[in-house]
């Protein structure tokens, strides 16, 4: 089973309007699904077949209606529970542009941050491999990646960790097997050196891949580094393109290094190809992965 | 008792931003409040220590939070449940503008509105006068409130009707005892007449106050007609002052027209003068009440 820890997941809410007006009032259309990156990592694997559980922290109406969505979709979950809300994340989308309002997620009191090592102690036993995904609620101390990777690595499973800032920084200290940083993270934790990918390996990690957008995965591991990309970038919607990537990183992690990069780009640029943000065009998935190019460098 | 019926019960989101700019992403404030009209009335109801009770209809963990949200603040509310979402009603605040965003509401399914139906006619046995406010979510029948009127008359309890459009036009054929339209309402019901607030007494309506914002209100009864309102209009935010004027209106129906409209006009300038939208300032109101004119008309 892989397990996916989301410690400050979303109600990712939608509203369509004609037109974005300052100052006056619109009637829109809604549609709301489970977000954070480790459930949306989640709703990727569900859809591709893999044995997967969501854990993370959720609070109140907006996680009882966290919970109602994943169970409407079928995606197994396990989460924790906090006092206070669950954050929501509204794109407000009308035909000239997207706007975001992202609410900070509940205050988490200790016993919160406590009831989640406990769920995630649990859910080890039964793990295969780990992703530790997006950012912390308020209250959640920033070496809480750290620790949970120290947890994992006790308990002999595998982890990937995708996150940014501070969280990210203490989380490469504590040895994660996998980190999967993008080009601004990259540019945040290391600065503008030559090799900012190996830079960030030097930090702590097993093996980085960086996402460098139409720029494909460049990947540093112990078995080797690899670029891998497609000759003709998609265009489309980026939105969950790194959750894509993370998704198809972790689905098979005995296999070698450039299969999984082929998977993680062809399953990227499937997911900007989507109609609807958040969707697993598995078909595409598999249009694309031939013309994938995988190069050592 | 006094009964308050929201058919279209709403969370009243608030989100405060340093300025609003389409296409980026905003880290957000928020508030959030139980709302739609006659939940803002028994709000206010409470606030002044009249037994009240809140009715309508909520559904989904939106609606969960409606009724945690009114028990936080200890108003009694008894609503009936639909499936779906109950709706929210987003406002962004920046310093330059509010810019909303109304969700439609759930919905409703005829088992919906027969629950309300039957929720309503248990709460009649024990009501003073009863509410009927704000606008119906989708699938509720437009003559809803013509029904519930004609269940509170037959019970003999005494309605007042404040909605606009089609659910205000068939709720006028039903004989109201009043209704307390604004000047888009008079003018959508009746057009540009001499004396529309005549005309919509003889849609149906036994009273008839018309809020005419800082003009004060115009009201044509069967004891008299009259014009109240305030020498220096007060400035502030007009969110909520009808709610206001309908609770001061449907506190005691018994007491002469004159009192009722003083009450009236200077509650409402109080919940424009409040510093926080939906607030009930006491100590303003009763400090305004002296400055009202009511004169016949």
């Amino acid at each position: 089973m892989i397990v996916t820890v989301t410690p400050n997941a979303a109600l990712d809410v939608t509203y369509r309007i004609p037109a974005l007006v300052a100052g006056s009032t619109h009637r829109v259309a809604v549609a709301e699904h489970a977000g954070g990156k480790g459930v949306n990592v989640a709703r990727i694997l569900h859809a591709l077949g893999e044995p997967v559980v969501a854990t993370g922290l959720v609070g109140g109406a907006t996680g009882g209606r966290i919970r109602t969505l994943l169970d409407a979709e079928g995606v197994p979950h396990a989460f924790a529970t906090v006092d206070g809300e669950s954050r929501r994340t509204l794109t407000v989308v009308d035909p000239s542009a997207a706007t975001g309002f992202w609410e900070p997620g509940p205050a988490v009191p200790l016993e919160g941050w406590i009831a989640l090592c406990h769920r995630f102690t649990e859910l080890l036993g039964g793990a295969r491999v780990v992703v530790l995904a997006g950012s912390l609620p308020p209250g959640v101390p920033p070496d809480a990646y750290a620790r949970l990777i120290g947890l994992a690595r006790a308990a002999g499973v595998p982890v990937v960790l995708d996150a940014e800032g501070e969280p990210l920084r203490h989380g490469l200290a504590a040895g994660p097997d996998l980190v999967k940083p993008n080009a601004a993270e990259l540019a945040g934790l290391v600065g503008p050196v030559d090799d900012p990918v190996d830079a960030v390996r030097r930090l702590g990690a097993v093996a980085v891949v960086a996402s460098l957008g139409p720029d494909g995965l460049l990947a540093s591991t112990p078995d080797g580094r690899w670029r891998a990309y497609l000759p003709e970038p998609v265009g489309g919607n980026p939105t969950g393109a790194g959750d894509a990537c993370v998704a198809a990183l972790v689905r098979a992690p005995e296999r070698p290094w450039p299969d999984r990069l082929r998977d993680a780009v062809a399953l990227s640029a499937a997911a900007v190809r989507a109609p609807v943000a958040g969707t697993v065009p598995v078909d595409e998935w598999h249009r694309l992965r031939p013309s994938v190019v995988v190069e050592e460098t």
